[in-house]
């Protein structure tokens, strides 16, 4: 499962959401947003249109109207929807393991096709609308992998107090950039090598306060 | 100076760039280029038209559609302009201060009024031109460096074929995700501590070759 968002043919019934809808309307909205993500695999954010993302779904365009308002309506609810789902970070019992086992996930998730995750990263920097349920997506992601580092702790391999979103960053920001910003080709081993790059760093302290005497 | 892109009051003569224009043609450049970046500053790529370009630089829209073509070559043509400049990295005496000055000045960058790079990166998601100009950048940036490592290898900091990208994208990574995709609220202590992260991961041999036995 991608820590981003679902892609089309992973979505069953929607399950209890934001909107908390019932069994005609879950149906609906279940079609829709899978219409939503067909059309901007296909043809990305210039070629999502209502009339398409209705005809494909089979349900009228002033229904979708009437209930999304507009393409940044659509693709919030995309956004939303990825968050009503029971993803949890690996957990392969080091953190090493989890840290690169999430980039995996991550680097997968950004090479899929169609390209979905990456088409609702680039939405979000034409609609505020998708900008907003983009940055509350990511802020759900990172807070559920917050337990990667919860465990580490335990396990005795990072001190208490370890600054767990500052290290998660640290570990997938590299995939992130080297795909959605530089937009260089696929290099595989990047997801194992920024985890080990973030988990030597952090076990010389660099998420655990401030810099020891000497260190720095 | 921005590692990315210059700001319209920077600009003054053009350089010798990949188009080496003469005398009037230079001058029309870069009155057009300055035009390109306040349009882009003030309206975004939605308000970027060859006309409001033309107009506010003075010179027929038919010179600049003839020479730019669209909207798309307004902004390559931009974002190629900014590597036609001197910009060199910090040059602190230390790798970690190298690369936290680096991160401040790409914080800077990024976070400058009006928001002309964070504009333009959002534009390499619209233009096909204008991302691969906006590669082009990024790879001239980050070759320039490369020369960080080289200095802080002949310092005795860092092994030799330390693997100088990945330690500079390890480095200024966490910025960029920070304010570009997560579009998190500005965080000061940042820029020293992503570089201070990498610094350390360097250290313990993370950017050096494969894994030194029993640390992964």
């Amino acid at each position: 499962m991608s820590p981003q968002a679902s892609p089309p043919e992973e979505t069953g019934p929607t399950p209890p959401g934001r909107t908390r809808p019932g069994g005609r309307t879950a149906r609906t909205r279940a079609l829709v947003l899978d219409a939503v993500r067909a059309e901007l695999g296909e043809h990305g954010y210039d070629g999502l249109t209502l009339e398409a993302v209705a005809a494909r779904a089979g349900v009228h365009r002033t229904t979708v109207h009437r209930r999304w308002g507009d393409v940044g309506g659509l693709l919030a609810d995309v956004l939303d929807a990825a968050s009503d789902d029971d993803w949890e970070p690996p957990n392969t019992g080091t953190l090493q393991g989890d840290l690169a086992a999430l980039n995996h996930e991550i680097q997968t998730a950004l090479t899929a096709t169609p390209p979905i995750v990456t088409a609702l990263i680039a939405a979000s920097f034409r609609s505020e609308q998708a900008n907003r349920a983009q940055q509350r997506l990511w802020e759900d992601r990172y807070a559920r992998c917050e337990v990667v580092v919860g465990r580490a702790v335990r396990r005795g391999e990072l001190p208490p107090g370890t600054d767990a979103r500052r290290l998660l960053i640290a570990a997938t920001a590299p995939v992130y950039h080297h795909l959605v910003l530089l937009r260089a080709p696929l290099d595989p081993g990047l997801p194992d090598h920024a985890a080990r790059a973030a988990v030597l760093a952090a076990s010389a302290g660099a998420f655990a306060g401030p810099p020891p005497a000497g260190r720095a």
